[in-house]
């Protein structure tokens, strides 16, 4: 495959770090981006910098082990996470984690992001799984980020934030901009009295049609209350995806989800 | 009548596309925009740009069938919304579609953005009915949003967002502003104890002063609760104008209305 | 007194005019703002221009009986407010129009903001009263306004925005900020279960500080719950203003303060 | 110890300060900010200026006694907390004073943010203590805040705001940035129905590793609920520092902690 240049992905990453803070999505040190240089490289983040100030020499280059080759400072111990995500799927070329604070808010109160109520978001995220809580840094948390991203391209780590994946900064950018956007709706629409969901059925046409138009994982995880095959799809169910890789489905989609 | 040129006119897309952006009114890929370039031409966003990043070569020029004449990319399938717009209402000259969080989230909770409470918004843009839920692309949705936009400049389409007219693009996006500040307000005033609407006759007069002043639909849709015709401005209500189109105003005004 | 040039005036009255918008204090042709030349002479926004969008050409030079003497467009029907300010109040150099959201919902709720709970609300605004509802444009609303500008910094109009006043614009758009920063931090506390009031006396001794070290009406209003002589400023009270001038105190406070 | 320049601090100044109004993390006049040029002198806003609006000449230097050496304008009476800061904490290089508006919704509502509920801000900043109200500009008030700051690098002022400190200002700006995140968070979380705290050993853990990681105040305070020696970090807890300098734990942690 064709990426762009060094200089662009790097301009890019600087562009969307930046944008992560100026929308909320993040504050002070958190969160990390990263992008594949090329299928053994990526750039990313260096630990301790704030991204709304992100500057170019904050950028270091590190192989996909997690070794640094490149820049001043070191790769956060969250790169772990990222990393499993490129090593679960090959089609993943950027991964952005933030905490944007409506969704972390969710799972604080344990309220799941995984209703179908906006069409747009089911057609290009699906529904939204919470991973339950790991400590941050840890491989327990890579190991359940990089399954959950098998069948999702974007998740919430319980009291922490999201992990979005995509075929490029642009579009992880966007799923994280959704996710949070929605957040916001849903909580105005439950202090207005109620969340009126889609029906199940129309929910399914959605997802084949964004599956079709936009692309997703190359094993879509199925909507919520679907753990038998999803009708939509046609593709196995994350229960049967999670039981084929030896984790409960409990823990997958967490109690928030 | 005469236009501004096509230079102002893209320069004017791409500063409310951004504008949109920046204030919330959309995230992500969402949203779309268009202007007449002449009787038979329009300039309007492509499929699949991110609004805050838009540039110039994101704008594609189709004709009102909505093939493309010029530029790079595809238009959505959402500009059958724009068409018809432009087809029911030859004195739209921009046509604005977003996602304003707080008015869709009246939508996703079936609470009417149709009351009469702020006078600016009486004035300006009268009442906004709330559409029942279609599938987006679909002509089904465009014939809704046509059919009602004969009769209101801003409409809110279920679980999804607001279409705005006007005689520019400025105009339009006014209305779009308006509408989500006075749903903030709205939801603010709910969370304080009630929402004191103005009285009927007060609204009226509004209304009345409002078309006079500053313009509107040429058959101005009534007033929530004035299914007669209207004694502030004289016109015939939602509900005749709805049948002789042959749709039924619970079509038209939606659940949420 | 000396001021700055009108040059200087009309870059300032811009900028805070463009902050208004960034910072959501009103939206689409919402607002106005003017602020003198000379004692006989102001400078102002026109009618109907897009205060986030404003130009240096968008200014107008009226006189104190509103009537426009340059520039392009007309002054708006709301500047009989501003000119009730100017004429109630020689020291009133600069009048700030907006609709800050959180504060217009407390006046749609009923709900007062007069109340004495944030230390630098007290000494550097004191209590806002709200005025009963005018129509826009009418001279009982002029009128209204600047009666209650005479014992008050800020006021709102229910149901429809602030109005701010001060020796210069800097100073009555901090006031502005300052009233929508608190009606969120009264909103939000509401939320959490309760807003603290602060004891009747430090409030008191807090507003005399407050007109000894900031200045403020040369009659200021009592603080709320003080219609005797407030023991804090030793000043008439809004009641006794209220009632040498003809009005009652109901009509001065509006159902919500 | 090595500075960077007073030239490079006079920029970061104005650039975090601008950051401060750009956030919403204070309004108007409000706030103040100070930073360390040497052992005996510091740099910081004068009183009665717009931080939004922040020129290099509104920064005037100061000694440790508060007497201005150098700059146009006065310090304000509030630099009686930085003071206090710096006299606690050699190891503080900088101070940031702000009113982030959720933070103070808190205060108001009298509940604690000395929750655990989110891991990194337990690692990076510990629990936040609410300090009882005392009249702004008051020595109480400077001494209450000193005498926190000396196991807290982040402490809010009942119905005023926050003081936050660190080795440098962009530390002290990000602390100050997480801690309204954080209440956003906490306040949506209750208005879905919850806020799950962090289990107490989990938390320990998390502060312990912070504390090793990112450094803090060298006697840490401890986490609520935790007023005997803290198991995590094996230091002194908030009642044997708050006894032993002669405060009550009560006046350290005020009603609302």
């Amino acid at each position: 495959m064709l990426r762009p240049s060094e200089t662009a992905l790097r301009r890019a990453l600087l562009r969307f770090a930046r944008l992560c803070h100026e929308r909320y999505l993040l504050v002070g040190m958190d969160g990390n981006l990263s992008v594949r240089l090329s299928d053994g490289l990526l750039l990313c983040t260096r630990a301790g910098c704030h991204k709304g100030l992100l500057e170019d020499e904050d950028l270091v280059v590190i192989d996909l082990d997690g070794r640094k080759l490149r820049g001043r400072g070191e790769p956060t111990s969250e790169m772990a996470m990222h990393l499993a995500c490129y090593a679960a799927r090959p089609d993943v070329e950027a991964v952005v984690h933030a905490h944007p604070p409506t969704c972390v808010a969710f799972t604080v109160a344990g309220v799941s992001l995984a209703q179908c109520v906006l069409p747009e978001v089911v057609l290009t995220i699906g529904s939204i799984p919470t991973l339950e809580y790991q400590r941050t840094g840890t491989h327990q948390l890579a190991d359940l980020v990089g399954h959950a991203i098998r069948t999702h391209d974007a998740v919430m780590m319980d009291r922490h934030g999201a992990v979005c994946v995509g075929p490029n900064l642009l579009d992880a950018f966007c799923k994280l901009e959704t996710m949070e956007h929605t957040a916001k709706i849903l909580l105005a629409a439950r202090q207005l009295g109620q969340v009126r969901e889609l029906p199940v059925d129309e929910a399914e046409k959605l997802r084949a049609m964004g599956l079709a138009r936009y692309g997703g994982p190359p094993v879509a995880g199925a909507l919520p209350g679907h753990c038998q095959n999803c009708s939509g799809c046609g593709r196995p169910s994350a229960e049967g995806v999670a039981k084929s890789a030896g984790f409960s489905v409990a823990r997958l989609t967490g109690r928030g989800a």
